[in-house]
């Protein structure tokens, strides 16, 4: 059999292994299958490439642009899942895990595609947080804006997921604007390797946004700046070695990482074995120990139940532990496979083995492991293995040493103060589970946990069904820890898109803020556009385009007309007396919403036109009450144009209501849909 | 004279100096004025007492809470800056200098009371972005959520700003709920410790809030872990060193760091002499340079300007500073003091001769300077100096040393592409200052510099009235830059209250999420109230409790009469071949604001009662048209309550509107203030 020789992708080329090369070995059988080598790759070279060709040619696009590549590229790589399961196979994964790895790398970049489109603008400036009031005549204001870095992202990857451990970092930095250079673990590389030959020849890509160093990053780290952002995953060890490097830490390189963490299950203490959520904490932790051989930095490796219930625990999960089938992951039967290398099958039995030397081994036998399939004798496989650690207030190594495979340790607690105490312990984590139905141990946990722990996930009887896994980091949600996690974030939506790109406070008069941003800023100056603005296309209405209505005064038979046809006859609007012993008006008032639809019917034209639906509205607020008498008049202001279809997109407007002597009664941003031709 | 003895504040203690005693001089006269050291101080002591005292007893408060504790503190010391101001002088402030220090500092701490109260929840949880649907039928939810570290805030300040320096993190730190160690530069010091006295005394603080080292900080950075957080201010060097701290490393300990940067302030290339843009210019770049002696992290190093303005940007600047007095800041008619000490005078000098190197010096006369006022010769004193590169592009020193004092430099540029060059060439920096009256090239600079920039301030004519200053950092506004400016980010806003807290990605069901947040949560169960909620007062409302109001059948006499009524014909409403012809529409459907109002009928209660006022609606969003002859009821539910004032509070309500199948068709959050009492 010839041996896979790994290709980096540098300045546009693929490159064979170079220099020092390195073997690498099918966990399953322990064959060599592939060679790998970096050495004479130039990487200043790669970081000009990236510089000079991806980032112009990624900031030239929108966010929407952007997500509909990422939109194209998954679905792309969706159609060619096959090879890449059947390269994940000499990995040690199974069909199951590969899918973990594989379908959920693909099915992260789908989200940060719709996200990108639904939660970002169609612009290349990504407002953060709101406009901020500096002045009191509001000529002079702020508005935080995030801009994509202007160098080059280094993902330098573990070995457990080649794709999703790819695409989870991939996704929000070109989303970001931001080009890439990805460095794999060298083990299971070659899955890696493959999914990018894949992109690169999908054509989706602009030149520069990608390329991939199969070996070692050499010189990389020291020719980096406070332009570029290393996002690391692998061990504590590593990270620190690396983040030490001299010029990251003098250029102030964004350094993110995601390392160790001792991930706690905790059971409630409101769970006995006859609640649905006993079953469903044993399913969990079964999951989390045997799921790619327990090989997921997110992995439950303590579990915490009360004293009362560890023995129901061991007992319930060795049984479930025992009808597990360990072998080859092609063939039928196998629940489990093996672990990325022979190196890992070492470390993680010397980690058990410390762990041992404190903790009960409950259920676990490595010397006499059955295997399922043939040829496996060199494999990498590890039996899974229960502890119980009998005082874990004295322990210490069930609480820092992580066991990277399928190994955890029950332990008992006393009260949920205990309990709080034992998941902290760990000095930080990704993840921690509570299994509870009771909404007073989750506020109690949370206030008492939060703080150590990046992601806390609850489940019970109420979202079993849909609940998605203790050790499943969702594109949606941040996922990074404090402490011994690492410190880092990533993923969490737009947050994950935004560690690519630098938070700038800009100030200014609300006309240069409105050309900076693409959006009206309240003060700026209105522009007249030629005609009514419902007779004007997407494409012609200009932002600060603006109609100023007529007056129109609403009289004291106005409201009670509407009182009485809208059935809101609230003392505010009946009654004299009553309304003026209410501390917010003067008398009886108009409704709020009477205003609102008298507004429409002030800007609205009738006819048939461009302006399609009013879809919603947002951040109402009513200043001042109008009384029986009060004029009020409009100004309606186009604030925002975001393409939505082919055929129409939505327009924001700003809407203003002043009464007769111009002062502000209410002011709210509407929704429309409006279509790119006329009819 | 006596020496003042500086007194650390340490777990509820005055301790006087011990140890290696450091004394410190008048900037002004050069005389000892007093002694500090904090060898023998106990730092594990101070962190226990903060975690065991401080922390525990700031968490129990509500950020609302917190806030009013420092709207207190705030107008404490606001009665008590005389003082302050005549410690001030020592440092060679003059009385503008300390109101930018003092003044500045508490006026930070009163927007911060403010922004805690108005947007943060009145709760010891903050909800950080919005809730993320996991699941198809919404069983499985997801929200961030940020909670307050378990540790404590260990400032390290910078000399120049000896109360603002403290009171800009302080603010955040406390409303965050954590406790605080105060480390001031050494030289200043003795502003600090006057100000904390004032603190202390106050009693507005719990024991163990704050804390104060007068020296050095010992072994006090080995002994934190990743609950705590080192904000630092000062020089890059000393920022690297304690960076690298062995301790902050392994354990993860954050780190924020606001250290040197080079700002830069560009003139447009729209600007002439004979536009208002063109004094604004000279103004704010005269103020930069002597305001604090130009010992301002903010103030402008770099004035790039169009090669066409050079010379005049230098005459008219050095006009300017012709006529600034400097000495005494006591004297009468003295505009600029001295630098903080002669060891920043040394400093400052010997900067400007490198800079020098490559730069010519176009106004400043150190060996003549003109002193106003007695006893001044050994001052720290140092002269304007302006100097001018005629060839930034191959210039270095400039772009890089920054000399902290009244010291800047004149250089040209050709192109908008070329000015952004020049400002990027400072490799990170806290602000640059653009002053242009044309949004486009606001917006060419913004998307070319903003990478690089912390705060971008644009001014012009239409802002100089109302803006706050180059080189003012606003506590809305982030303050901190990449690169060289040290990475970290710092106030604006609640941001720089989360940089003590940690966001944690919490998944689980409708109800958990309820109970946690304390905010009510789509698809949380409804809880029956035992009357009308609108007869309920605001502490009897429960998160969670709802009405569902009976149906009505919308028909199209109801359509036809609202708009005539209203005056809102729109076509989708009144003419069915053409609503027909709408991608959004089946034919003639109900106004959204018919609905609403319809909805207010369903649901309000018309007579007197605790709820007052509705005040406004957010995210509105119409899902579903209603039809003639279609039905709609509404629930209304309690979403979250927040106290406002000492007798009603804002209740927020989620609401749904159904049709007859069932079918959500629109949904929305109301806004009403309701009373703690029956009237």
């Amino acid at each position: 059999m010839t041996l896979m020789q790994l290709e980096s992708f540098a300045a546009g080329q693929w490159v064979a292994p170079s220099g020092k090369v390195r073997k690498i070995y099918s966990a399953v059988t322990g064959e060599e299958i592939a060679e790998a080598g970096s050495d004479k790759l130039d990487f200043q070279q790669m970081i000009d490439f990236a510089k000079q060709k991806g980032g112009p040619a990624l900031r030239k696009m929108t966010f929407h642009d952007r997500a509909r590549m990422l939109k194209a590229l998954a679905t792309y790589l969706n159609e060619r899942r096959d090879p890449l399961y059947e390269l994940a196979y000499k990995t040690g994964a199974t069909l199951a895990d590969s899918k973990i790895d594989i379908d959920g790398g693909i099915g992260t970049v789908f989200v940060y595609a719709s996200k990108g489109r639904r939660e970002m603008p169609d612009a290349h400036i990504y407002p953060d947080g709101d406009l901020e009031i500096l002045s009191r005549n509001g000529t002079f204001l702020g508005q935080h804006y995030c801009t994509p870095l202007l160098g080059v992202a280094v993902h330098i990857n573990a070995f457990n997921f080649p794709v999703w451990g790819m695409l989870e970092k991939l996704a929000p930095t070109l989303l970001a604007g931001v080009p890439a250079i990805v460095k794999p673990a060298t083990s299971t590389s070659y899955v890696t390797e493959a999914c990018v030959k894949m992109m690169v020849e999908s054509g989706i890509l602009p030149e520069g946004a990608i390329q991939l160093v199969m070996g070692g990053t050499g010189d990389l780290l020291d020719r980096l700046d406070c332009q570029d952002v290393v996002s690391f995953t692998g061990s504590a060890a590593t990270a620190s070695y690396l983040k030490s490097n001299q010029n990251i830490q003098k250029n102030g390189v964004r350094f993110i990482a995601e390392q160790d963490s001792l991930n706690a299950s905790v059971l409630g203490p409101d769970v006995t074995p006859e609640t649905p959520e006993f079953d469903l904490f044993v399913k969990e932790a079964l999951r989390e120990m045997t799921a790619k051989a327990g090989q997921k930095c997110t992995a439950i490796r303590r579990m915490i139940v009360p004293d009362t219930q560890v023995q129901n625990v061991i007992d319930a999960l060795s049984a479930k532990l025992a009808k597990n089938v360990i072998g080859d992951p092609t063939a039928e039967g196998t629940r489990m496979g093996a672990l990325a290398s022979l190196d890992q099958k070492k470390d993680v039995l010397e980690k058990a083995a410390e762990i041992g030397t404190e903790c009960d081994l409950v259920f676990g036998d490595q010397d006499n492991l059955q295997l399922n399939g043939e040829g496996l004798e060199n494999g990498a496989f590890v039996a899974p293995m229960l502890f119980h650690c009998k005082d874990p207030d004295k322990a210490t190594i069930v609480h820092c040493t992580e066991a990277f495979g399928p190994v955890a340790t029950v332990m008992g607690y006393r009260d949920l103060g205990h309990a709080i105490e034992l998941m902290n312990k760990g000095g930080g984590s990704l993840v921690a589970s509570v299994i509870t139905h009771d909404a007073d141990v989750a506020r109690e946990l949370t206030m008492g946990a939060a703080a150590w722990h990046g992601r806390l996930y609850f489940n019970n009887r109420d979202s079993m069904k849909e609940s998605t896994g203790h050790g499943s980091p969702l594109p949606h949600m941040v996922h990074g820890g404090p402490g011994r996690a690492g410190g880092g974030e990533e993923l969490g939506g737009v947050r994950g898109v935004t560690h690519y790109m630098q938070r700038t406070a800009v100030q200014g008069s609300p006309d240069l803020l409105t050309g900076i941003g693409g959006t009206y800023v309240k003060g700026a100056r209105f522009k007249e556009g030629p005609a009514h603005p419902f007779t004007r296309t997407f494409h012609e209405l200009e932002i600060g385009e603006t109609i100023k209505t007529k007056s129109r005064t609403v009289t004291l038979e106005d409201i009670e007309h509407f009182a009485h046809f809208t059935g809101d006859t609230f003392y505010a609007h009946m009654d004299e007396e009553a309304a003026e012993a209410n501390p917010f008006f003067p008398g009886r008032v108009a409704h709020g919403y009477l205003l609102l639809s008298f507004a429409a019917g002030l800007f609205v034209q009738p006819d048939p036109g461009p302006v399609l639906a009013n879809t919603g509205l947002n951040d109402l607020s009513f200043q001042k009450p109008v009384s029986p008498g009060d004029e009020v008049r409009v100004t309606l202001t186009v604030k925002r144009k975001t393409k939505r279809t082919d055929e129409y997109g939505e327009v924001r407007w700003h809407v203003n209501m002043f009464n007769q002597d111009d002062e502000q009664v209410a002011e709210y941003e509407l929704l429309t849909m409006v279509a790119f031709e006329r009819t």
